[in-house]
């Protein structure tokens, strides 16, 4: 077993106001390499911010971390176009960031990251992935994908933001169309034009490293939300038919009442984990219930593994856990940020 | 407690008869890159060779890894300027290929990879770490470095070859010092550039990590030979008193008598570990106990953590098993290759 986070970056992410990701530009650009050392280490080591907001909501790869520390599992970053160096150890397939969707032709690296992905996925001897993603942005980019394969069907994506600002993300998608001069369902046979025009580069390095999972009889999960269900149809308009499972968290799926029927239109068990975040204990992980970070960084899969281990009820403790950590880390930065300003 | 392998290369490996890692060029500059992935999934996944030679000697990460499924501990590799692809995932500190020391300034890249190095080691969370090498051609490189901090007390190095080929390295490391003009001794307060000028980047990179662990107050296990006792001389000319302890195998031991009183003028402790390579159950593992490859990729210090485990007797076993997998693999490329070359 091996967890996958699939990390990397889209322009797309600074249009203001449509991702909680982050909650300054800076936090922004380097979440993604944030999440990878998290979920490496514990904690992050080279990254300069802490992706935990003031108010205490933490980046969904600490459920995530808190999971492996739990069940011990190998986790593996695939650099898919990290923005910011990261400390964490990372497989590269090429990727690079992509450019804002609104621009033509934003994912070049998408056509051979996606063929290096698919060989790196066909080579793991692993009986069994979970792939999860780490992408401010991505809900947006993954929604694009959809329309660009054809796939209208599939539920609007979800969002990192309590209220899910629809109309913008809708205003963003039709400059990409016009920008990259593509139409709806154009690109239904070819899924890396897809990403090319106006996706991502973890799109594109997810739907290949499941694809060549699948391809060689690994079984796949994948751990997250709407972005997977893109990722799904990805590997599915290249032809590979893809049984997976999609294992989400209860958090995403009560805000996307679609998701069952979008799962069984691309042919995917889904999977529902509650953590119990909504109970007085979970302190500051209440921000999941609340709806402000529902899934990301592999957290529905991860969910998923402590579920089947029976250690579900476990992952709140552990979580609260690595969140102090992290939490006194980003202090200790903020501490030293005041001391080489000069004070105040 | 996490096991660090850094891993890169130097030219000087491609003097004729200097090293027995990969029995081909092409075996040689592979090898780092399929010990990284052979320690990281259990075998190798892109790297189009499997370092184990047609007599059945096999890498020491094979060894590492086994030690790795016996117990679970995190890998993380490094890299230190591999020459190759791999598809293992890999912590970027900046450093590049070496070049063959007979060339003058042959690694630039060594006193920024060390410091990034250092920086990365300070900013680990864990309380432990091992610390091992891969990088043919290695044990020269060493003894030059050790030789350029005035070292001299400090045995001759090991080899991966039965008969140490002594007069070949002296040749080489003569050379050295002419090509780049300095003296024995000189590079005493300038470690990095004792690594710059007669070094590969292994050393420069191992050496950084060891000195930033160190100073953040983690605990340090060098896994390996003389290759680590140079590391460990880097980070003390460096002005970091490094209490660490040296972890070899008891066939590097072996053959250099000289091991212990090197460990004590640099104030390591020594532990030396037998897996019983030398019984007719080891099969082709029988090959380490033959000296053809006594130490590397971790192997000593992989062995002491299952030595205090009290499992240093399941290693055999589970060596075996690894070396069974990755020789399949290798039949398998090898028939691959014949196919594509159209038969025979």
């Amino acid at each position: 077993m091996r967890l996958i986070l699939v990390a990397g970056a889209t322009r797309t992410a600074e249009v203001e106001g449509i991702t909680a990701a982050g909650a300054s530009r800076d936090l922004l650009v380097h979440t993604p390499s944030a999440d990878a050392e998290i979920v490496s280490y514990g904690d992050t080591i080279r990254a300069p911010v802490t992706p935990v907001s003031p108010s205490g909501c933490p980046t969904p790869a600490v459920v995530t971390r808190a999971v492996r520390e739990l069940l011990g599992f190998d986790v593996t970053v695939v650099d898919a176009g990290l923005a910011k160096p990261t400390g964490a150890p990372t497989v590269s397939v090429g990727a690079r960031p992509g450019d804002d969707i609104r621009e033509p032709d934003p994912v070049r690296t998408a056509p051979g990251a996606f063929a290096a992905a698919r060989s790196y996925g066909r080579g793991l001897p692993d009986d069994r992935i979970v792939v999860g993603e780490t992408i401010p942005g991505g809900t947006t980019t993954a929604l694009a994908v959809l329309r660009a394969l054809g796939e209208d069907a599939l539920p609007a994506t979800s969002s990192s933001l309590p209220e899910n600002p629809v109309e913008l993300k809708e205003r963003v998608i039709s400059a990409a169309f016009e920008a990259s001069d593509i139409d709806p369902g154009q690109a239904a046979h070819t899924p890396e034009l897809a990403v090319r025009f106006v996706g991502d580069p973890v799109l594109a390095v997810a739907a290949g490293i499941v694809a060549g999972a699948v391809e060689s009889g690994t079984e796949v999960v994948l751990g997250g939300g709407t972005q997977l269900l893109a990722v799904a149809a990805l590997v599915r308009h290249a032809g590979v038919p893809a049984p997976a499972t999609l294992a989400t968290t209860s958090y995403l799926a009560g805000d996307v009442s679609e998701l069952g029927a979008a799962a069984d239109a691309l042919d995917l068990d889904l999977t529902v984990a509650d953590p119990g975040f909504d109970a007085p204990e979970a302190g500051p992980l209440s921000a999941y219930a609340d709806g402000v970070a529902k899934e990301g960084a592999g957290m529905g899969g991860a969910l998923r593994l402590a579920d089947e281990a029976g250690r579900l009820g476990e992952v709140r403790d552990a979580a609260r856990t690595v969140l102090d950590r992290v939490r006194r880390r980003g202090d200790r930065d903020a501490t030293a940020d005041r001391g080489a300003d000069g004070g105040s």
